[in-house]
């Protein structure tokens, strides 16, 4: 996300109070709202644009339905939520026709159905422009408590589901958002912070740092980096692009040192789980690389000053 | 909403189950929504794109902002619910800056504070496409029971707030939301079936005579036309424009026969109150003339045969 829409989004969040029933507005994954009788319900809402989030012939659109509901999705799953319905509006392309508005919605149904989403309501407009999806999705948190960003504590372990990097060669289309990663994580051990990587997974750890107070070290040579990768062309390193790239829909999430063990122990689902490393007290983020160096991590744009 | 979108939005209500705690999806002004220990919920999308809901330089950013919310509360108005959070994608034409995005916003947060809505999240995008805004409104419904399209009984007499017609003068981008009238009604008289005029008030009627399986009779006579339509000058009637033109916003809504004249003599709000016909059983839509004639009325292109 460009600085300047940082520096918007941060002046909407100053000036923006929030009224009951909001609880967390404005940054998080998903804002959270408490209904009477303790009843806790999340939102969150995405809008992709052609040329942008996707491109058209290139991708068909049925997969850009299902990347429309899915970074959706992979918010609530950041949260430790179950989606329950989802809000869809469409700036279709007039020239496109009904078959190809067809084909989008069939696309994101099939991932509604796959996780019990009900469509409860959109809007249709069709118009001169390029394609736009805009979605909406209520949610459930999991033992009715949402996890936010700002809960990691110092001596955290931090970890992430899957692999990094590479996702643009077709993966950011095709994830499988992380809700049921998120379900067991919530059974089996109390998650303090946690963010769905998007931005890419060193800009995403300093959101939860950012939040939460809070720095971090990680352990370089514990970063799982995706096959996506592949072989070096482009001059930065595979680590690089782990750290980088965004778009894997990942969850990073942080827990107590003394429940990291035990979740690696007890963790049965397929989806592999990595601890990279620790929450600090200082609000440093750093690397330790695997020549023995120490590195400051930035948000974005980071380079390796060795290449590895 | 063109042929085509109907057709469209059709299949999609068609292949689309309702899962709890969705009540009521597709073909409504809003979604409803039943949590946990009875709280009920209604939810609202639209989206605005330039060129075709508004136009801009002729336009101001804030009044663009402010007509995005706007219709989103007038759909919950239409449910006689009360406004809680709201949620607004931008997609931003990169080359106009952050200025005209701090306008947008601004025209959007001065009636969300007139309303006290929270803004509780949103996504901020920037591309070399037109402006797109998608806003997304949640809500409670006065004594926690949304009045629907579907309620209308024959006998009933049919309410509509205001005067339609002529919006495009300016109307459609300055319009108050019907909330504050929407709550007193629902304090005086149980409302059968009701919806907000944007299609136009014979598109956006017979939406409620479809959804209830009903028919109605209107007395030409009785329908308010705002003074925006002004002289004619384009072979329609003064009657077609406050019939056809959409974008009123104004609240349609039936009361059984025996609570119509209590109404009438109960309101006390500025905003006028006329009674323009009564339901039928029979599904036929149909309009008393000032000449005495009857004429069948049909949704959308109504022109009535006599010019009057």
């Amino acid at each position: 996300m460009p600085r300047d829409e940082f520096q918007f989004i941060d002046r909407l969040r100053q000036r923006t109070p929030f009224r009951p029933p909001v609880r967390l507005g404005i940054g998080d994954d998903a804002a959270v709202l408490d209904h009477p009788a303790g009843t806790v319900e999340v939102v969150t809402t995405d809008l992709l644009m052609e040329g942008v989030d996707f491109l058209w012939p290139q991708t068909s659109a049925a997969l850009i339905g299902r990347k429309s509901l899915a970074v959706n999705l992979s918010d609530l799953a950041a949260m430790a939520a179950r989606p329950t319905a989802a809000f869809v509006s469409l700036a279709l392309p007039r020239q496109r026709g009904r078959q190809f508005a067809d084909e989008l919605m069939d696309g994101l149904l099939a991932l509604a159905d796959e996780f019990e989403v009900t469509l409860a309501g959109g809007d249709t407009n069709s118009w001169d422009g390029p394609l736009v999806v805009s979605v909406t999705v209520l949610g459930t948190p999991s033992r009715n408590q949402p996890v936010l960003r700002s809960g990691a504590k110092p001596g955290d372990w931090i970890f992430v589901t899957g692999a990094c990097g590479g996702s643009l060669a077709g993966r950011h289309l095709t994830f499988t958002p992380r809700l049921t990663e998120a379900a067991r994580l919530t059974e089996l051990v109390a998650l303090h912070a946690m963010i769905d990587i998007s931005d890419g997974l060193a800009a995403d750890l300093h959101h939860i740092l950012d939040e939460s107070g809070v720095g971090a070290v990680l352990n370089a040579a514990a970063i799982p980096i995706h096959a996506d990768v592949g072989p070096l062309t482009d001059g930065r390193s595979r680590l690089d692009h782990a750290l980088g790239d965004g778009e894997d829909f990942e969850l990073l999430f942080t827990v107590a040192v003394e429940d990291g063990p035990r979740l690696l122990s007890a963790w049965d689902l397929a989806t592999p789980l990595s601890q990279i490393g620790t929450i600090t007290s200082d609000r440093r983020c750093r690397m330790y690389c695997v020549d023995g160096s120490v590195v400051d991590l930035p948000p974005l744009g980071w380079s390796h000053p060795l290449g590895g």
